[in-house]
C-alpha cells in the first residue's frame, strides 16, 4: 500500500498563489481479527501493520510473547491472527477510572490494573550518544521528510539504531517498535526507546510494559508520566534537541 | 487544580550537568458521571473541563444541544451530569469498521455513521489573517512557553480570536473550543478553527460534527482527512508557517 500520496495544493506564499501538487501522509484503517471475530481497528500508516498488531496486543496483554501466535496473516489492510486461546473483542479500558485517582495515587492503581512491575535495570546510557541518535532520526524518515506527518520511534543499544518505525499516531509508532521487537526476538530490558512524540502517561506504561529502561523524546513529558516513570523505574528524558537534553527520573542513568 | 508542577531536572548542556528545576504541564483524568453513571474518563489538562466534556459528548453525538444538560457539576476532576435522557457508558466507536473501508470509500461510511452532513457554506477567509492569527497563537498559550506541553486551539471569525484552549491532547484541545461555543452560544457555522495539531480523520470528523467550514493546521494533514474534507465541503489548511500555507480543499475558500 501507498505511505504516501500526491494531493493537489493550492500554496500561499508571502503575497502570491500558485498550484502546486505535494505529497500527504496516507491514514489507514488496520483491521485485526483474532480467531475470525473482529477485535479493533486502528488508524495507521500502512507499513509494519503486523508488527503495530503485534505491539498493540502485548501492551494491551492480550499476548505475553510472539509464540501465542499460531498464525498471522495481513491482506491488504485486513490482519487475520489465530490464538489458541479464545480473546474478546477489544473494550475500551478506562485506566483513570481506578480507584484512589483522585488522590495523587493514580499511578499505583494504574500499576497493579496492568500488572506492571517495577523495573529491575542498573545500567547507564550516555547523554552525547543520545543526543546524537536523536540528531540521526529524521534522516531515517523519508516518510517524515516527504510529509511531515509521522511520528517516529527508535529502538538502540545506546549507540546504534537496531529498530526504526513510523506512523501517524505516536502510540503506534512506539507499539510498532515492540512488535518488531517480538517478532525477532530482539531484548528490550537492555535499551532504549527515542520517539519524536510527548512522553505522556501511556508511553510510560507502554515502556514499562516491554520493560524499556529508558524513554527520551524530542518533545515534553507531562507529570503524570514523569511520577509513572519515578515509580516504575524508567528514566525519562525529555527535550533532546540540539546538544541538550533534560533527565526527568532515574537521574543517575544518564551519564 | 494546578496546571504545571516544578520538578527536579538533571540537565545536559553541552557537556556539562546542572540540576535545576522547571515546569511540567499536568496531566489528569477527568471523570464523566452522567445520571451517576460512570461515562467515560479522559487524561487531560485540568482547565475548563466541563467545556471538554460538552464538546465530546457533542462530537460523539450523546447531546446535540446544551440545553440538553439539565445539571452539570465539577468537584475537582469528576464532572457529574444530568440530563433527561438515558445515556449508555461509553463505548469505544469503531469507526474504521464500518463496511466498504478498503475500497476508498471508508469516508462514505464514517459520514453515514456519525450522520454527518455535507456543509453548506459559501464564505471566504483570507490567507494573511490566518496567517496573523497562528502567529498570535503561542501568546496565548502561556502553559505552553513554560512547559512546550500543550496542544492549542482557537475559534476565529477570520480576523479576531473569540476563543481559545490548550490541552495535552490535541483532540480535547478541540472539543474544548467546540464546548464553549456551545455554552456560550457562539455560532460554529461561520467560523474558522486553528490548531497546533495535526489535521488526521477524526479532526475533520469533530470539525463536521460542530459545522465549522474551516480548519487551520500549524502542522501536516493526513489524506484519509482529506478526502473527509473534500467530501464534507470543509476546507483544509495546512503548514500555516511564517508567511506560507496550504490549502487542501474548498480551493476558493481561502483568498
Amino acid at each position: 500500500m501507498d505511505l504516501k500520496s500526491k494531493e493537489k495544493i493550492k500554496k500561499y506564499n508571502f503575497d502570491s498563489w500558485s498550484e502546486e501538487e505535494d505529497y500527504v501522509v496516507v491514514e489507514t484503517p488496520l483491521r485485526i481479527y483474532i480467531n475470525n471475530s473482529h477485535f479493533i481497528s486502528l488508524m495507521c500508516t500502512p507499513k509494519h501493520m503486523e508488527e503495530l498488531a503485534l505491539g498493540f496486543l502485548f501492551c494491551e496483554g492480550v499476548i505475553k510473547d510472539y509464540s501465542e501466535i499460531k498464525k498471522i496473516n495481513l491482506e491488504e489492510n485486513i490482519l487475520y491472527i489465530e490464538m489458541d486461546k479464545k480473546v474478546h473483542a477489544y473494550k475500551f479500558k478506562d485506566r483513570a477510572m481506578s480507584s484512589g485517582c483522585c488522590k495523587g495515587s493514580m499511578h499505583i492503581s494504574v500499576i497493579n490494573q496492568n500488572s506492571l512491575e517495577r523495573l529491575d535495570y542498573e545500567g547507564e546510557f550516555s547523554a552525547e550518544n543520545i543526543i546524537n541518535l536523536m540528531s540521526n532520526f529524521n534522516k531515517h524518515s523519508e516518510l517524515f521528510m516527504e510529509t511531515g506527518g509521522v511520528h517516529s520511534c527508535v529502538l538502540s543499544d545506546g549507540k546504534d539504531v537496531i529498530l526504526f518505525a513510523e506512523d501517524i499516531g505516536r502510540h503506534n509508532a512506539f507499539d510498532k517498535i515492540i512488535g518488531m521487537a517480538l517478532k525477532n526476538s530482539v531484548r528490550m530490558d537492555d535499551k532504549i526507546v527515542l520517539t519524536s512524540g510527548r512522553l505522556s502517561s501511556d508511553i510510560i506504561i507502554k515502556a514499562a510494559s516491554a520493560k524499556i529502561p529508558i524513554v527520551a523524546s524530542h518533545s515534553a513529558a507531562t507529570q503524570l508520566a514523569l511520577k509513572l516513570a519515578k515509580s516504575l523505574n524508567i528514566a525519562a528524558v525529555g527535550f533532546v534537541r540540539g546538544q541538550k537534553l533534560n533527565v526527568y527520573s532515574c537521574y543517575d542513568r544518564v551519564k
